[in-house]
Formats: C-alpha cells, structure tokens, sequence
C-alpha cells in the first residue's frame, strides 16, 4: 500500500460508504417521521437495502483480505519464517486484519437485520469495534515515522476514532439523524484524508514534500479542519437532495393514494389524512 | 494578532457572545417554565432572536477572515509562495478557518431555525464543532514556545474543550438551562482569558513577564481559577437580573391579561390562572 | 500546610463531610422509596439539613481563607512583592482558591434550596466544579518533586477527579443514590488519603520515608486501594446503619399513625396502608 | 506468578466467567423478553444463579488470597521486613488486593440479591470497582519493564478498562443484552490474553521471544485484535446456542402449559396466549 494508489482505493471506498450511509439515513428519517404513529413496522425496502450494504461490505472485506495476502509481494498466508525467524510482511497482516472487522460488522449488520432475536444495535457495536480496530492498529503503526507522516496519520485517528466513539453512541441512542449523520461524516472525512495521505507522502507530480518542516505540520493540521468543513458541506448537500427529492415523490405518491382513498370511500379519516400533508 | 489588540478583539466577542447567550436562554427558560403545557410552540420573537444570532456570527466570521487575509502584513490569499518553496503567513491562515467554523455555525443556526425539516440539535453541532476546530488549532500551534506562552494558551484549551464538550452534550439533552448558562460561562471564561493573555504576553504597561519563571506559571494556573469564579459571578447576576426584570413585566402584563379576560367573559378557566400565577 | 497537621485537618474536614453526606442521602432515600406517589414535596427538615450544610461551608471555607492569608507566615493578602518582584506565598493564595470554590458550592446549595427559580442541580454543578478546581491546582502543584512525593499526590487526583465526574452527572442524574454515595465515598477516601499523605511526607515517628524508593510507590499504590476498600466498608456500614435506625423508627411512628386513623374513621384506604406497610 | 501457570490460572477463571456471564445474561434476556408484561418479578431460579456466582466469588477471592499469601516463596502475611527495611514481596501483596476486590464483587452481588434495600447496580458498581483496580495496579506495574513486556500488559489494559467503564455504564443502564455481553466479552478477551502472555513471556517450548525486537511487538498488537474476534465469535456463538436450547425447551414446556389450561377451563384468554407463541 505504500503508494498512491494503495491510500486512493480505501479512500474511494470510504467515501461511497460515507455517501451511502448520508442517503440510507435521510431517507429512513424521512420515513420515520412522515410515517402517522400506528404503523411504526420498517418497509422490506429498507431490510434489503440492509442486506445489499451487509453483503457488499462481506465481500469487499473479502477481496480486501485475499489481495493483502496474494500480491505478488504479500505473505501468501504465511505469518512466521522459520528460517530468518521473522515475521511476514506484518503490514499486510495488519491490514488483513482490519478488513476483517469490517467484514464482521457485515455479518453482524446482516444478522441483526434477518434475525428478530438478536439485539437492535449490534450492527452498530460491531462497526464501533472495526473503526476502534483500525484506529488501534494505526496507532501503534505510527512510532518512530518521520514527523510529517506520523503527524498525518495522527490526524486521520480524530476521525477514525470519532466515528468509533459515534457509532458506539447509536447503540444507545437509536433512529438519531445527528448521530447516523455524524457516523457518515467520519467516514466521508476518512476518505478525503487518505486521499490527502496519498497526495502528500507519495505525490504525483514529483515535488516531495519535506518530511521534518514544522510548517508543512501546521499546513496539514489545518488542511484537516478544511476537510471536516468539506465533508460537512457534501453531507448537507447530498442530505438536501434526497430529502428535497423524496418529498416531491412522495407527495405526488400521497395525492395520488388520496385520491383513490377518496374515490372509494368518502370516510372521515380523509380529512386527517389532508391535515398531516398540511403540516409538512 | 500578535499585540494586545489581537488579542482584546476576540476577546471582546467572546465575552460579549457569553452575555447574549446568558440573556437569550434565561429568556427562553422563563418562557418554557411559565407556558402551561398546552401552548409549547416558541413565540416568533426568539426565532428573530436566532436569526439575529446567526447573521452577525456569519456577518462576523466573513469581516474577520477578510482582515486576516487582507491587512497588511497577511497572506492577500495567497496560500503557497512557490519561489520561497514556503507556506504564506500560516497563522492568518489558521486564523481564518477558526472564524471559517463559526461561520457555519451561524448558518448552521439560521438554517435549523428556518427550517423545520433540519433536524433539531444541528446547531448545537455545528457550534461544538467550530470550539473544537478552535481548540484543535490552538493546541498544535503552541508546540515549541516558551513554557509560560504554552502553558498560558494551554489554559485555554480548558474552557474551549469544556465549551465544546458541554455544547455537543446538548444535542441531546435540549432546554436544560443548565448547560445553556454552561455553555455561556465558556465563551466568558475564554473572552476574560483572552484578555489575560493579551496583558501577561503583551503587557501594556512595559514591564515584560519573564516567560521561564516557574513562580509565573503557578500564578497563572490560579489566575485561571480566579477567572472562573469571575465568570460564574457574572453569569450568575446577569441571569438574576434578567429573571427578575422578566418576571417583573410579565406579573402586570398577566394582570392585565387576566383583567380582560374577566371582563369579556367571566369562565372557570379564570381560576385555573390565577391559581398559576399564585403558584409562582 | 507543610506539616502533619497541614494534611490531617482537611482530611479530618472531607472525612467528616463523607460521612454527613451518606447520612443525608440515605434519609432522603429513605424518604423518597417510602413514600406514596402522590406526595412529592421535600419535607422541611430537608430543606433544614441543606441549610445547615451551605452555611457550614461558607463558614468553614471562609476561616479557611483568613487563616491560610493571615498565619504568620502567611501572604497577610499581599499577592506581589514589587521589591523582590516576585510573588507572595503561592502556595496559600493557591490554597485559598480551593476554599473560596467549596464556599461558592456552599453558596449554590443555598440558593438551590431558598429559591425556586434556581435550576435544580446547580448545587451539584459547583460542586463538582470546586472539587475540579482543587484536582486542577494540584495537578500542576506536583510537577517537579520527588517521585514518591508527586505520585501520592496524583492517586489524590483519582479521588478527586472521580468525585468532581460523579458530581458533574448528577447535574444530569437526580435522586440516584448509588450516584450520592458514590460521591460521599470519594470524599472519605479523600480524608483518609490526606491522613496517608500526611503519614508519609511527614511522618510522626521520625523515620524518613525514601521518596525515591521504587517499592514505596508500589507500596503507596496498593495502598490507595485498600484506602478504597476501607471508605467502601465505612460507607456501607453507615448507610446499613441509618437504614436499619430509621425503618425502626418510621415503623413505630406508622403504626402509631395507622392505629390513630383507625380509631377515628374505618375507611377502606386502612386496607391499603396495611398493605404497604407488609410490603416493607 | 512469574510461570506459565501464574497467567493461565486466572485466564481460566476469567475465560470461565465470561462464559458463565453470556449463559446467565442470555437466560435472563430470554426470560425478559418473553413474559408478559404483568409479571416482571424475577424467578427464585436467577436468584440463585446469583447467590451461587456471588459463593464462588467471595470463595475463590479468599482461596487466591491464601495462596498469594502463604506459598512457598510468598509473604505469609508480613508486610515490612524491618530488619532489611524492605517491603516484603509486594507482587503477591498487590495480586491479593486484586483478589480482595473480586471478592468485594461478590458480597456486593448477594446483598444487592438477598436485600431488597440495597439500590440496584451496586453488584455492576462493585465489580467495575474491581476491574478498575485490577488495571490500576497492573498501570504501575508496568513501569521499567521491557518493551514487550510492558507493551502485553498495556494491551491488557484495554480489555480492562473497557471492562470496568461498561460495567460501569450498566449501573445506569439496566437490562440492556448489548452491554451485558460487552462485559462477557471482555472478561474472554482478558481471559485469552492471560494466556497469551504467559506463551510469550514463558513459552513452553523453549524458544524465547526477543522482548525488544520492533517487530514481535507489531505483531502482538495484531494478536489482541485476533484475540477479540475469537472472543466475539465465542460470546456469539455461545449466546446463540443458548437461546436455540432455550427457546426450543420453553416452546414444548408452553404447549404443555397451553394444553392444561385449554383442558381446565376454555376461556377467551386462550387466544391471547396462542397469539403470543406465534410470534416469536
């Protein structure tokens, strides 16, 4: 991973996540509070977007786990080399590993969501403990780097280990827009900060920065906080669309079904049914 | 910023932003505790009050970046100076994205004001947000400095952190005065310290601190503490004379109120009335 | 203060405050459980005992002040000596900025008790803000002495700081009594960790300890927990006590109660009371 | 304790605890959810499943204490050796304290059970007290060790104190499964970490681990990782066929109960319970 390439493709994966969950969550926050009191039960819709996002995160775990290992210079699953008796390529190990959290927060998201017994909010804590993990691991990856670089990946823990505290959060506090909001702003700002990563420790245009000047560490302290002022932003934008989109749906939806409402039967619940699209 | 002046202008913000917030929430408080249950929707006259808010925070944050950027020894928008290989003017930089958050955050309030869509409590994020990017840039810019100047900033770090942490607790526990006046206490704490700052770093009177002295540094310390208590005693009688005054005008107001309401038509709801009002 | 008798009244004091608080809270609690429904409101003895409480403590807080700025060797209020151009006796003015927080605190359970409008908890907040304030002062006291020295004085931070968190959620959390003697607790075990301090730093029997010693600060360590495991045992006994006295006595007292009822009128709500009374 | 054996005993214990905890909790999260809201009273079965853990607890605490105390090479009691002026064996000193805390744990677990007075969660108190020692002594511990050595018991301290801060949480947070098998989880965590300590510090087969070699700590906090999601895949697991046996049992012991009643007397309540198994 030790080039561009190799920060820009968890970075892209990242920030789909991040805009991903910003759609999921409007649009179960639209539903939630448009929904009259009664029938509080979720649509299949949104089960099997939970199934689609469990299974692709399963299976790009997966990928993730298999290309950390069978690259040409990976470890091939070989942990320990009897013969220099030194470990493999801990580096891919590492990653390996942090893959692997989120494969099973995956399965806890698929389990939580098919099965009726197991706990609401596991999928969550399984979530908090992949991006506790991978904090975790970076943290210790991170001694005795030149400053710039550990500086850098320091900064990506604030997110990383924000978004952990969060998540850990909505196991307590469920349908909270703030908080499933706040979850996917961590993850767009994880993205954009690999992205960052890559552009300064491996640059494309050749200028290396220099890897000891105080200054550059000041630059990229801010540079974090303009990307938590840009992750904010893309969050609000996407989070306006698709509220803006599923009201105009919707409300020509509920014309319609009033309409036939009315058609059939003239009852009274008509008239609480024009007050509720009133208040919106 | 680096004279007194640079100092007492912020300083005088933050202290003069504390008395509002003082003001506004004993208002609302009275207003929430008065109401019988029936009436909770919030009069229009605090929603100008946050509208008023939020449009100086962002007329504000707009005129400060504009000095940053354009005084005459700042960086004119010019971010990297390729002849010199350097950064340009870095601390306004640093500067601008501060005052960058609080901007959002007045947007952030005109907009969960205006819109009921916007869900409740996005405010108080944003706010939170902008204390801790303030706090987060402080810390990072004292490294290096001679121990009085860090540890005097460091202070400070106290009441932004504890701000920034009290405001994000009010996402979700909402009208508790509590941590209303909480919240206004820090913006105090920091505006009365900023102005320490500005006399202990820059002293006015010629006499320089010497920045090394032990001694110095365990009155500062204290001083901190004594800022504290001046803070909670300014807190604590601008939210009694402003209870007091409230609850003043609204006694004869509610008389009169009640008078009419005699006069035009003699019902049993009157008793009820007077009852809440013997009551308080 | 740097003596035995320096460490052994304040410890005497916070001891004695431990235990007065468990008293008052398992009463309350007492009251509280024991209780119909319907009758909510804090008899006046309550109200007395906080009374009783906040007066002490500005009395006590106030002595304290005007004994540490007028003993002979005092600051006798002089805060800078412009001869020497140093500062005057740092370490009492630091002291009496610990009491002039306990007597704010004491001011805020009056005020809390005297006048409705004040929001419940602001007790608690001042509170827990002078016990922050004491750990705050001595955290930055420590720095520079004898390890044996400075680590005795940081276990008293745990003590402190958990009191000053435990306070700080009471704001939030009302009438949980596991939280009350939670803080009664961290009082005591401060008590008793002044008397250790004392012990250690200036012992009665003559023998230095060797503030270097690595096996003293194990020792010292361990040692803190047992002082744990003994304010528990105090606390436990105390509150089974109170318990234990005041059911006995309430008992009589309601049977005396019921058998008045039922002389004077039989009425079915008897059946009722008798019930409860079983229950217990 | 500085063999193999002196970490695998506790990790035994601690790997059994767990399991008995995610069996326990499991059972009474079943039994929670599937009565009825009428009759919430606890059945005298979990009563004893807690008088039982509380035995064993206070039981095993004084056998560990015992043994620390009274082994061959222990202190047998003596605390201060006066001739040498020396503390005498301070690490069994310190483990016996540990012990002592468990053993707190469990009185605190059968009078919170026997006495209907003692407030609820003062068993999840005392046992976050217990954990939050353990850690405590195990910090201090640590000092002055050798890079992997320290760094293995650093990472203990995760599972600790995440431990003893969930724990913790549960004395305000009841009844809640997610945090319930948190605390099952961690104390495998610990359990499973006791023995991977012991197989690096004393392996078995005789090659010893280069204590500070970069790489082998790299790899040891990788490890802690592995370790947890074979702790979240035994709690789960466990957790599961727990519930199965369960539900499959009570669904026979239901119909049975069904069929009696159905038999004795035909009454419209019949319905409501037929409605009942269907939908689990």
């Amino acid at each position: 991973m030790a080039n561009f390439g190799g920060h820009a493709i968890p970075g892209t994966f990242f920030l789909l996540y991040g805009f991903w969950l910003t759609v999921k969550h409007v649009l179960q926050h639209y539903w939630r509070t448009s929904q009259p009191k009664g029938r509080q039960v979720m649509p299949p819709f949104f089960k099997r977007m939970d199934y689609a996002e469990g299974g692709v995160k399963i299976f790009a775990s997966f990928v993730g786990i298999m290309v950390e290992q069978f690259v040409v210079d990976g470890p091939h699953a070989r942990l320990y080399d009897r013969e220099n008796t030194s470990w493999v390529k801990l580096m891919n190990w590492q990653h390996s590993t942090m893959y692997l959290f989120f494969g099973i927060s995956g399965m806890a998201l698929i389990a939580s969501t098919a099965v009726r017994a197991v706990p609401l909010g596991v999928d969550r804590l399984a979530l908090s403990f992949a991006l506790f993990i991978e904090g975790f691991l970076f943290m210790y990856h991170v001694h005795g780097r030149q400053p710039l670089d550990a500086h850098i990946h320091t900064l990506l823990l604030f997110a990383v280990f924000a978004g952990s505290a969060g998540t850990m959060l909505e196991v307590f506090i469920r349908n909270n827009l703030i908080l499933e909001l706040f979850r996917a702003d961590m993850f767009i700002l994880q993205g954009s900060w690999f992205y960052q990563i890559g552009v300064v420790l491996y640059p494309l245009t050749g200028d290396k920065w220099d890897l000891n000047q105080h200054d550059n560490m000041m630059f990229v302290t801010m540079c974090f906080a303009w990307h938590l002022a840009l992750s904010l932003f893309l969050v609000s934008c996407t989070a306006f669309l698709v509220w803006f989109t599923t009201t105009r749906f919707s409300e020509k939806g509920r014309d319609i079904e009033i309409g036939m409402r009315i058609a059939s039967s003239k009852t009274s619940s008509q008239k609480a049914l024009l007050e509720e699209s009133d208040e919106e």
